[in-house]
C-alpha cells in the first residue's frame, strides 16, 4: 500500500520538544522501545503518528503536525487531569496489572468512586484519539492503534469514519478469563467491545491471543479476527550502538568490575512483572548450593527506574535495593560483590552488557514479548546463553536456543543458571549461535506488514 | 449402602482430646465446618472417620481408634515437623492461597529450596494417609476423602487396595488453568496426577468443577470423572442455636448496640479471601455518598482470628483493624461506631447477628461455598437480605434471593448495600422469604448422598 494512507496511534510519541535557553522549541527522538522499532520503518514514508501530548512543549511543538524523518507528527492536547487519570490509573494501574496477572487480589483492585472517575477519564482520553483520527486520518486510510492506553478507540472512529480499517494491537499480555472477571461486569463488558470493534486485534504470542479470544467467547456471540505478529528487535540500530566508542568503553569498565569471572547480566525497568526479586532469590539459592562459584560469578542487573509516580513502582524498587543489600551481604568477600545493580539509565551501558553476559537472565512472571531476550543474542560475543521464563512471549520463538525457567519456581531459576553456567563451551556455542539466528531471523518490516496484512493491504 | 463401608479421611477429625487436671484424657467434639455437617449423617452409622492428630493428646486419644456418637474415629501419629510442612506450607500457604487466587504474584510465591522439602512433607503426609487407609478401610469400602490438603492419597491408595472407591470433595474452589501455570511444572503435574487417581472429584459448584476440567485438559488426556453437590447449612443445629438461651442473651445485647439503627452485619474467619478490607471501604463510601445515612446504620462484623501461625494472616489481621480504626476516626460521633468489630469467637453471638442482621454481607474474592451465604437466610427473623459476591460458591443456589456484586467493585459493593437498605418491605420479605426456601431445601444427607452416588453407592 502507499504509505500515506497509514496512520499510526499511540500514546508516546516518535517526537518530543523541550524550550532551549533561548526559548525557541526544540525536537528531540522520543524514547520507548515502539519508536526505536516503527521509526526506521516510516522513514520517508508520508505517514502519519498520532500521539498524546506529554508535556506543555510537546502542545506548542506538534498540536498542528510537523514532519519528522519523513513522516508527520502530531501531538493531542489533552487535559492534564484527564491525562493522569487515562495513563496512571486505569492504563497503568488498571490495564497493565490486569494483563500481566499482577494484583495482590485481598488487597488491589480497589473499584470505588475514584477509580470510576478515572475510568470517565480513560474513555475520554479514547474518544479525544477518536475525534482527531476522524479528522484527520487520510480517505480509505489505515489506522494501527498501538497498546493497552488505547482499547477504546475504535466504536467512535469506526462510526463516523467506515472508510478507515482500524487494527489494534497489544505490546502486553493478554489476561486469561479469570482475571477479566476481577474487573466490574459492565467495565469488562466495555473493554471487550471496544477492542472488537475493530477490524482486527494483534498480539505478540498466540497465547495472548488465545486469552484474548477465550475472553471474548465468554461475553460476545463473536469476537474479533486475530492475528499473531511477534515484534523483532531493532537489530540494525542495536549493532550500530555496540559497535560504537560509548559502548566500547562501557565494556572495558564492565570488564574490569568483573575481572574474568562468569557474568550474570539482566536488563530490565525497574518493574514488578520483571520479577527482580525471585531473580536475586534464585542467585542467592545458586551460590547457597554450589559453594565453588563463590567469588567465581557476578551478577551485574541493569534496573531502571520507571513509573515512579506509581507508589507500587517505587515501593518495589526499595523491596529490590533492600534484596539486594541482603544478598550482598550475605555472601560478599573483600574482593567481591556478588551482585552490583544500576539503576541510572545508560542505554550503551546495557548494550555493553549484553555483548559481555555469559548468562542473561530473564525471567518475567509475564510479559508479552521480552525483546531483551532476543536482543541479548544480537550483540553479544562470548556465546552467552539465555535463561528465559516460559511466561514471556519471547519464549515462542526462542524456548529451543535458551534454557527455559517457570518464574516462580526459585530453585528452577537458580538450577538452570548453574545448568547455563556448566554447559561446555560447544554446547555454548550451539545454543547461542542458534539464538542469534532466531532473534535475527524476521526483519523489523515483517511486523509491520503483518499489521497491514490484517487490514487487508500489504507493505 | 451399608454404611459401616464408609469411610471419611480428613485433616482434622471430628473429636479432640485434652488432659484433665486428674491426668486422665478428655474427648470433645471438634471444631471446623466439616464436624458439623458430617456428624449428624454418620450418627450410629458404624462409618470410620481417619484425621490427623493435632496434639500429643489427640495421638493418645484415638491412635488405636475410638468409637464416638456410633462411629469410630481413628487419629494418625505425624511427625510434627512433617505436619507443619504439609498443613502451614504447602495445604495453607501453597494450595489454599493457589485455589482462592490469593497471591501477589511478584512476590509470592517462591518455589525454593525450603518450599521443595515441604512439598516432600505434604507428599509423606498425603503417604501416611494412604498407608493407613490401605490397612483400616473395610473390604469394598468407599472412602471420602475432603479437601485440598489430601491430594494426593489415591496413587498410593488404590495401588495397594483396588477394592476401595475413592472419591475426593474440594471444600475450596479449583484454580483456573491460568493460576495453576504458577506451581512448578513437575508440581502441577503431580497434583492433577494426584486428584486423577481418584474415581471422582467433587466440587461446591459448577464453576470449580469446570475450572478442574479445564486444568485437566491443559495437561492429561483424559481427567477423572467430576461431580457438583454443593454443600447445605446445617439449618437443624442452627436452628437449635438461634433458639438458645446463649443465642437469647446476645441478641438482646445486640439490640442495645443497634439501638434501633439498620444493622450490616458480617460473620467471617480473619481471613484475605474474605475480602473483608473492601467490604469497610464500601460501607465507607456509602457513608460519604449517602449523608442521610449516618447514624442511622451499623455496622457489626464478627471476624475471627483464623492461622494466627502464618504472617499473611496476622498482616491482614492488622490491616482489618487499622481500617476499622480509620473509618470510625472519620465518621464517629458522640453517640455512634458506625462499625463495631468483634474478633473473639462466640457461635452464639455470630447466630444472634444472622437472626437480627437487615443486610447480610458476604462479598469474598472467592470461595469454595460460603455457608454464611445459607445460613442467615436460615435463621434471620427481620426479612434481612442478603448481598453476596458472585465468586462465591453459593452465588450458584442464590443469585435469586440475594443482591449480587462483583467483590472487587467497592462502588458496586456500596451502591448494593444502600439498595438492599432502601427495599420497601413487601420486597425484602420476598427475597428473604425465597432465601429462606433455597437455604433450607436441600437436606444436608444430599450432599453425603452426592458422594457416595458418584462411588456408585447409594445412601
Amino acid at each position: 500500500m502507499e504509505l500515506s494512507r497509514l496512520v499510526i496511534a499511540s500514546n508516546r510519541g516518535p517526537v518530543s520538544w523541550r524550550r532551549r535557553p533561548d526559548g525557541g522549541l526544540e525536537a528531540r527522538r522520543g524514547g520507548g522501545g515502539l519508536v526505536a522499532s516503527l521509526g526506521p520503518l516510516l522513514k520517508d514514508s508520508g505517514a502519519t503518528w498520532l500521539a498524546a501530548a506529554m508535556s506543555d512543549e510537546d502542545r506548542e511543538g506538534a498540536a498542528s503536525g510537523v514532519e519528522s524523518e519523513g513522516f508527520r507528527f502530531r501531538a493531542l492536547d489533552i487535559d492534564p487531569a484527564t491525562y493522569r487519570m487515562a495513563y496512571d490509573v486505569v492504563a497503568n494501574s488498571t490495564l497493565w496489572f490486569l494483563h500481566h496477572h499482577l494484583w495482590d487480589l485481598p488487597r488491589r483492585p480497589r473499584f470505588d468512586r475514584h477509580w470510576r472517575r478515572a475510568w470517565d477519564g480513560y474513555r475520554l482520553y479514547n474518544e479525544t484519539f477518536a475525534a482527531a483520527l476522524a479528522d484527520d486520518a487520510p480517505e480509505d486510510g489505515v489506522v494501527l492503534v498501538q497498546d493497552y492506553h488505547l482499547s477504546l478507540v475504535a466504536p467512535a472512529l469506526a462510526a463516523k469514519r467506515p472508510d478507515l480499517r482500524l487494527v489494534h494491537f497489544h505490546h502486553t499480555p493478554f489476561c486469561s478469563p479469570a482475571w477479566l472477571e476481577v474487573l466490574p461486569g459492565p467495565v469488562a463488558q466495555e473493554l471487550l467491545a471496544g477492542l472488537a470493534a475493530y477490524d482486527a486485534c494483534g498480539f505478540h504470542s498466540p497465547r495472548w491471543e488465545a486469552a484474548f479470544t477465550a475472553c471474548c467467547e465468554s461475553r460476545m456471540p463473536v469476537g474479533p479476527p486475530t492475528f499473531v505478529a511477534p515484534l523483532p528487535p531493532a537489530a540494525a540500530n542495536l549493532l550500530e550502538v555496540a559497535d560504537g566508542d560509548d559502548c566500547g568503553r562501557e565494556l572495558r569498565r564492565l570488564e574490569e568490575q568483573v575481572a574474568g569471572r562468569k557474568l550474570i547480566v539482566r536488563v530490565d525497568r525497574m518493574e514488578p512483572s520483571k520479577n527482580i526479586l525471585r531473580g536475586f532469590l534464585a542467585y542467592d539459592e545458586l551460590l547457597d548450593q554450589r559453594p565453588e562459584l563463590r567469588e567465581k560469578v557476578v551478577f551485574s542487573a541493569y534496573c531502571y527506574p520507571s513509573r515512579e509516580g506509581l507508589a507500587d513502582y517505587l515501593g518495589y524498587h526499595s523491596e529490590v535495593e533492600a534484596m539486594v543489600a541482603n544478598v550482598n551481604a550475605r555472601w560478599a568477600t573483600a574482593d567481591w560483590t556478588p551482585i552490583l545493580l544500576h539503576t541510572d539509565d545508560n542505554f550503551a551501558r546495557s548494550v555493553a552488557a549484553l555483548r559481555r553476559y555469559d548468562v542473561l537472565l530473564v525471567n518475567p512472571v509475564r510479559d508479552g514479548m521480552n525483546l531483551v531476550a532476543l536482543e541479548g543474542p544480537v550483540v553479544n560475543s562470548r556465546h552467552g546463553v539465555v535463561v528465559l521464563s516460559r511466561q514471556a512471549g519471547a519464549w515462542d520463538r526462542m524456548a529451543d536456543s535458551t534454557i527455559g525457567v517457570d518464574p516462580f519456581d526459585v530453585s528452577g531459576t537458580a538450577e538452570a543458571i548453574g545448568a547455563a553456567i556448566d554447559l561446555d563451551a560447544a554446547a555454548r556455542r550451539d545454543l547461542s549461535t542458534q539464538a542469534a539466528e532466531v532473534a535475527s531471523s524476521r526483519p523489523l518490516s515483517a511486523w509491520l506488514a503483518d499489521q497491514l496484512a490484517a487490514a487487508g493491504e500489504s507493505l
